[in-house]
């Protein structure tokens, strides 16, 4: 019954054993070695985009803010949602890659940006001269924080409106996979079909140890990358063991067979919360993730029993037992489907 | 008929006679001279603050950021109003000085954020731990940019609230004269007394040719901010000439007559174009700014005649003459009574 | 024959054994894990220092440039030698990280520098009051990027020298285990008995994945550094990997084991070269890499043979036979004696 | 007698009465007025350079910096010499508004880089792929802060070794009249003819109360340097009294005029200690500062008959009279013939 967040579960078996499988011998450092050039190559096929500049970083905060640094001007504006994790969780590292960029809120429902929002945010910028910050790239969050997914149709509506104004538009993918499987569309259309021009392919929400892919699909920023990752102090000197657990990730589509499961845990139990009285969701779950409000007294007796998961304000265990509290669960890969149908026989007994 | 900026008017004689008179002989270069010695004291008597640290720069651009970079971490959320000038004119400063702090916007009727707002917003921070920004300073603007002002009793209840979570307070005073004028109190009242613990102390908007004063009520970073002036490029050498425009400007009350007449001139043109049927004031002018709203071939024959103001979106030639279309209005401390005049004849002719 | 760099050599499979043992089950992200817990224990054990703050990140410039960042301003100078790793290795990471501190080198010979030409840089900073840099961090290399090592008598009085001036040291320890190794000495002794103040102690370069701690003695900048990691994107959030590589690492010695073999295998190489006619060599080895001229002849023969170095100057394949071209050599824990025998041979022959 | 520096004079009085002039009726702010446009018309004319984009800012280090950041990537190397202003008296403002580029030293006699030096410095970077620092701009002071002066054929010589690499050259002009007045060149043959890039082209330490022109030869970089200029606070919107200033600076040849001033002073100061027994001079005084040693006796005496200037080690009054100490002399436009005798007449006589 851990719930708490899809960072928490283990590494999938086939990635510890492809990283056991990359420690023969020896391999050229910085990504000059056969698994960078192998996973390179395949994320390329994935996304059916043979020309696209590709880098493995470990981290998903490292992939935005360089992305965003290298697509962005320090005097850019950069437009995201309120509840995008680049504003929301990354303790300004966007702000301190970029050198200084502002992050200019736009908002939408379902922590979704809408494309009027963005297109009336986008021209709210570059009215005040030298005197405002000029338009830089869109980001968005896909599957979004609050376990929403975009449609192919509404990212196209949101990259036509920024490629109007001239803007690049980056999707944070940390979830990307959870996406896919939602929509059941390929990487490509997800992307640069629909227009995105630069990606956060994660990994490391989806069973990985800690791997995520900066792709560009017009390569042409590629060597400035390097020297940001560099400088960044974000180029792994062993390089072959991310490009191990990429090619792993990929490998008969391990990627997608992961977010498959992790979503099918998070719609079992949406199917099961909707049934008991007193519990509520936030959002229509598409993902892996659930915001849900149940009474202090539920929370209370779930915790005890052993689940694991985050309640966003308040002391579960001190008030008064009749108060609604929310409560965010993230089901990963490993999640089982008994676990689940535990913790809601849980808190359907609470 | 020039209403387009308090930055475009004549710098007053008075001033240019303390430029002249401070232009004998020699002086010790970076603020070690009499003149700067006797500007800094004459602010301390201003704001009745001896203990003050106090700092002279050139653009009230410099003076806000550096504040705020000395009283925020790079890792900082500062707290403003969506419409103030840090956030809408300074091309990503406050973020550029600090190294990445980020503006969290906290709004509020009028230009001015209401305690409420303010209260929630701070709360929203520092409820990810490491993961988001950490709490810092908040800044507020008096006068604000749309010409408002914030009673005595507003500015203490936004401190108290900064203050009940440890944050300091900022005034970014560019227009603080006005403000003073207006509210017909001292400067200590406005700041210190009310909690303020840094401002910046505007004269440039108000007769000088280019002055600013950044004051610290607590001297503590007072080495910490000459280090981040000297690091901005922000210490004049010949520093005797701010150090006689601020003397100039504090002696016999230059500054309030100069912001008094500037405030008269607005009161003016706020009573005449309240009489004017077709015209429409967006917010009661305070100070010395005004927001309205005309039609576009109202604004045509005024800009037509000669009059100097900006029109805030829209081509005032080309379009639907019904159309109403918004207008900014400053009027500094060398507008004319007869200018004013002769601006609502023609207005109100039209 | 891999003696490119020690990190082209595979992870040592107890470190593999530790990784999948940690991959049972859920554990509580970044950091708040029993693992994380474990090897803090362990490095504060290893260390003699129960009280120091300790930190994971995944690369030695992280770790390097978080650490400066924390204990520099952004006006500071940083003392280091002119071969120092973060001045020639970094692109500029320690200026971006620090928000722009200056480093100011300080020469002498072996790569190491002297605590008079160390008081004489500090001595010639804060004579220019606020125009020049002010004093901060003084950063040692241990072992040093030209192989050789700094005596615990040296480390200390570069200590007495910087602490004379109130100003802290940090230890660049990417090769850390190699020097303890080359001393016979504690990590307690090289470190906090001499005077050090902050570490990097490496693990990457011997035999680990990709592991470097952060530690400092006194644990007052412990949340500074804490805010920095997160906003640099460096705070993992399966963080109990690279604990567990930090566990595998000091149990039972391992580190010092890997150190010694790596070193050990310098030491036959040394050995062997000197006794080639037309083989000279820079330095002195003192842990596990070694700086050597011989002629483009042997380079040639010696990499047609498969042996793989660094030629640091010049075609090894293109140009006069008989030129002397450098080359750098570094062995690992996994470089064997044959191999080494065999490389010997192949240069003998030449 | 004061020779502490040439920012410690009087403002011309043509340059008084060019402010005064300016000073009538509305202008508007930021540059959009016509005394800008007329002073960069001017500055243009002067440098025989019509294309050229042109700033005024109000300070060296600004000009410096700025250039400099616009030159250069937060990953550069920028190459100067030990002793520039530019990495001794800026408290890292390079690194700062850069966003963190690395200047590299290369030495030379007399405060000049040598081509060989410099061509040697280039070489060693761009060696070590993406970990080292990428090759930028070179950035040249004349009159050096030693107040020597570059011939044309030397800067031609520096200029030619940056172009060969690809690299544009920045020069330091804060005492651009005094070289040129000293090398009877014109500002185009001292700059653009010889090679040289985008210029520092000083007014404050020659007569002017604080003005500094910003100059690119190639304008590409005209809209980033205007981001630059207002994301680091340096747009002045009382435009008119920067470009009144330059307009008064350049009429007549009133910046020839004054430096032709300073430099006679300061030749006339050379002579005359030439003279003196146990006078040494450091350098050949090219412009208008000498640096010299001669007895603390001597120091003493000067002082205490009210001589200023700066001694550059030690204290005057306290020690053994015979120790020699030295000084730092600086004479401006204002210096009179009168005023230099009468202290070689007290040197002479101490």
């Amino acid at each position: 019954m851990n719930f708490a967040s899809d960072n928490t579960g283990p590494v999938h078996p086939k990635i510890m054993a492809a990283l056991a499988e990359a420690n023969e011998g020896y391999a050229m450092p910085y990504g000059a070695d056969d698994h960078t050039a192998a996973a390179v190559a395949d994320i390329r096929a994935t996304f059916e985009a043979p020309d696209a500049a590709v880098f493995l970083v470990s981290l998903g905060t490292a992939a935005n803010s360089l992305i965003l640094a290298t697509l962005a001007d320090p005097w850019s504006a950069v437009f995201c949602h309120p509840q995008a994790h680049i504003q929301e969780d990354e303790c300004n590292a966007p702000e301190f890659f970029s050198g200084g960029a502002k992050l200019i809120l736009v908002d939408g429902p379902d922590a979704k940006m809408t494309p009027d929002a963005l297109d009336a945010a986008i021209r709210n910028e570059e009215t005040r001269g030298v005197h405002g910050p000029q338009r830089g790239p869109v980001s968005l969050t896909q599957a979004t924080e609050k376990g929403t997914v975009y449609t192919v149709a509404e990212i196209k509506a949101l990259c036509d409106v920024a490629h109007a104004h001239g803007l690049a538009v980056h999707m944070d993918g940390a979830r990307f996979a959870n996406a896919v499987a939602t929509l059941g569309c390929t990487a490509a259309e997800m992307t640069w079909k629909a227009g995105v021009d630069a990606v956060t392919f994660g990994g490391t929400k989806n069973g990985l140890m800690a791997v995520e892919a900066a792709i560009f699909f017009d390569p042409k920023p590629a060597w400035e990358f390097e020297l940001r990752r560099k400088r960044g102090a974000h180029l792994f000197s062993k390089h072959r063991f991310l490009a191990a657990q990429m090619q792993g990730y990929l490998a008969g589509d391990l990627w997608l067979d992961m977010a498959a499961a992790a979503n099918a845990r998070t719609a079992q139990l949406a199917r099961g919360l909707k049934q008991i009285d007193g519990v509520n969701l936030d959002f229509e779950p598409a993902a892996n993730i659930i915001f849900a409000h149940w009474s202090r007294a539920r929370h209370a007796k779930a915790l005890a029993a052993g689940a694991s998961y985050y309640v966003m304000r308040g002391d579960p265990m001190v008030g008064d037992p009749d108060e609604m509290l929310p409560a965010r669960l993230v089901t990963d890969w490993s999640a089982s489907e008994a676990s689940v149908d535990q913790f809601l026989d849980i808190l359907r007994g609470a």
